[in-house]
């Protein structure tokens, strides 16, 4: 009787106190509260919202419904970095290794591509050998030793989180900044976290495309942080073209350690490079994000972050060659040029048609139970407000046979859209959210 | 994939399609869209409504999920009367028989009583015998034989809407009018009317007790009506205190047959007469509203009402003598008067809080599986304005024991409220509405 009754307050707009957000969420676990009950509170929350002890509080049941990592003992700052998810967003992959590289502790969870967007455990997982399901004993025990680990969801961490977000995903309740954050945090505080930063992308491809939107992610995010002691920075990023030139899983990881090696294009590094300034900043290690570019920008030319990442791999059961050699990464069996069809000016990359291109291609999952292609996907060279002639050549197809070429071709002449002029694009970044508020990022 | 694409639609405003909303309640019945998101649904349609052509298309859905009464061939016309249901209110048990024995059929299908409200299908189940689970072949036979059945929502008949109902129930997502609509047509068509008169109830103790939204209610399901070709007449009744004075199963079918030997309390024969006015027009019986209640007169004083209820008792497996002698229902152990604890005006006479009373005393359900026991409930003879004095008797309890007696005194001490004054009660029938409007009643 509990829930139908809670339903009915959120319905009608009111509160639901601590004591019965545990008592629901933990009647959830075992089932005695059922999905079709919870699917019903959900889409009320998508309506009427959850206030900022609401958020915490659900928060604090879903990470309490599981397994916690224990780093208190480690003498190290431990921060994470979340991106509301893109396509080509490979920051992760290299990011992870290169904060890590200059002794911040990197617990990553991330996971899997679902929808347009890609995953990182996707992506890792293109690394012969490379295993994500660590268990936390494993992961804590490489933190310990190695500075990262990059891992899943495992059965272990936030059941609660795991179950509800299959849910919200079926009953279309997946965009509420409520539960979006409280699903987020439950899973980074299980973490062990000292600080997060986050990435919240903006634009045609972002999951959340207006940035008003994101900016109140953002601060429920602050907020949420705050009441549980772990600071919360975050970006807003552009997400109205592709970050980056590779698009498919593979593609990103030879990208992420071209980036890794000093070669990685210029919005990729610039996006890397100011989440990690944050992140170094949170954890103490640099004064300043000035100080913390010229560490980063060592980190890479040293040859530290590629060996950090390396080092990750090996640890994983990864091939740490690739780091030298990318090519024994998998290798989509046709490859072909797409060519620009016509003169003008690239008006617009449009990264949700990329994604579902790669899905088109077997890259992506539409299904939780769907295995991935990972050597398929797209080298996107054109940038919007770029001048092209017709049969210039605008990106690279990677594809398992021929058809899948001309499936790769119709993908891009739905994407790359050539015009007679092209509209400005997004600023790469943005703003800047603290708990201090908002403020444009120079 | 269609539910969640037409879950994220309805959330976001936007509407249902009827060839969507055959194939999304198809998928419904045969488990192939979950509960979890008709739950999620149901919920963005109580935030976001529906249109006339959805809930349209919506009754149809959940119609032809199952069987239907036909009754072509019958040349008498087919009206039936749907209360929102309240405190007291056995208008059905008196009115089924008395319009059926002017030449109307009453194909009248009734559920059970849940929360604090009673259902017919438990006060005719209190007559020794008495059947209301008949096929629709048995109740064809019946209403050919007699012109009138008295049945429950067989299996049979709108399946999805039964399965919807018993989700809403668990969802907090009951009071949507235009769910409300629709799960009342479906079954209303199922039965082959060709009029409908509804009683929308008002006032604390109804189920929507604001004015507007029963008038909301009322027009619904007019419109709804109008496009599936049964008209549909409602009135605005008042439900601010219990209809007579019997409450409880038992105790109501006493009323009731006292009511068809001529000896109703005054507001029970007022609705009855006015909705049994409303039945006899639209079935063409009676060529006036005056014409009506003189027809209803004679059929009580003659006593033909009196004997059809006999005739139905009969044919559904009951005892008809209980007609000429109640005293064959079952009784209660225990029964005593509660006296007014002090002078002064009766304020209040809760018709929420009687209706705990009754379930406390086991006379009503609480779970759908829950037995009832037929005997308990009360008689309460005061009405909000009379002036009393402390020992005066104001009502009597039925229990099955002593504990219940102090059950019974502890509720009607919480429903019966004694104060200096008392606000002048709800008109007992204050709005007509047809498809021509809005009236007062007059």
């Amino acid at each position: 009787m509990l829930a139908r009754a809670l339903i009915e307050r959120k319905r009608d707009g009111g509160r639901i106190t601590p004591a019965e957000w545990r008592t629901l969420m933990s009647q959830y676990a075992t089932d005695e509260v059922p999905d079709y009950q919870m699917a019903a509170l959900a889409m009320a929350i998508y309506f009427n919202g959850l206030d900022r002890d609401e958020i915490g509080a659900l928060t604090d049941a879903m990470l309490h419904s599981g397994a916690m990592l224990d780093l208190d003992h480690l003498t190290m700052a431990r921060v994470d970095k979340h991106s509301t998810g893109g396509v080509g967003d490979k920051v992760s992959l290299v990011l992870a290794p290169l904060v890590a590289c200059l002794g911040v502790a990197v617990p990553m969870m991330s996971g899997r591509g679902l929808g347009h967007t890609g995953g990182t455990l996707d992506k890792l997982e293109s690394i012969p050998g490379f295993r994500t399901d660590l268990s936390l004993a494993r992961a804590t025990e490489q933190l310990e030793r190695i500075g990262c680990a990059l891992i899943g969801q495992t059965r272990e961490i936030a059941p609660a989180d795991r179950r509800l977000y299959a849910l919200r995903d079926a009953t279309a309740t997946v965009e509420s900044i409520p539960l979006i954050s409280a699903s987020i945090m439950s899973k980074k505080l299980a973490e062990g976290l000292t600080g997060l930063v986050l990435d919240v992308k903006r634009g045609s491809g972002a999951f959340l495309p207006e940035l008003d939107r994101g900016l109140a992610l953002a601060r429920t995010m602050i907020a949420l942080g705050a009441d549980h002691g772990c600071p919360v920075v975050a970006l807003i990023t552009a997400m109205d073209r592709p970050l980056g030139r590779a698009c498919g899983n593979a593609l990103e990881v030879e990208e992420s350690i071209m980036a890794l090696r000093g070669e990685g294009p210029p919005d990729l590094m610039k996006v890397t490079y100011a989440l990690g300034a944050e992140m170094l900043v949170l954890a103490g290690v640099a004064t300043d994000r000035d100080d913390a570019l010229r560490r980063m920008e060592v980190a890479i030319s040293s040859g530290r972050a590629a060996a950090k990442f390396q080092e990750i791999i090996a640890a994983q059961g990864g091939d740490p060659k690739v780091v030298d050699d990318p090519s024994i990464l998998p290798q989509a069996a046709e490859c072909e040029l797409y060519l620009a069809p016509r003169d003008g000016v690239i008006a617009q990359v449009e990264p949700r048609a990329i994604g579902r291109g790669i899905t088109e291609l077997g890259g992506q999952r539409t299904k939780v139970e769907d295995g991935v292609d990972h050597s398929v996907g797209f080298v996107i060279t054109a940038r919007p407000g770029d001048i092209v002639r017709a049969g210039e050549p605008l990106a690279t197809i990677f594809a398992k046979d021929r058809a899948g070429v001309d499936t790769g071709v119709a993908a891009l002449r739905r994407s790359i859209i050539i015009g007679e002029e092209a509209e400005p694009p997004l600023p790469l970044i943005s703003h800047r959210v603290t708990e201090a508020g908002v403020e444009l990022y120079d």
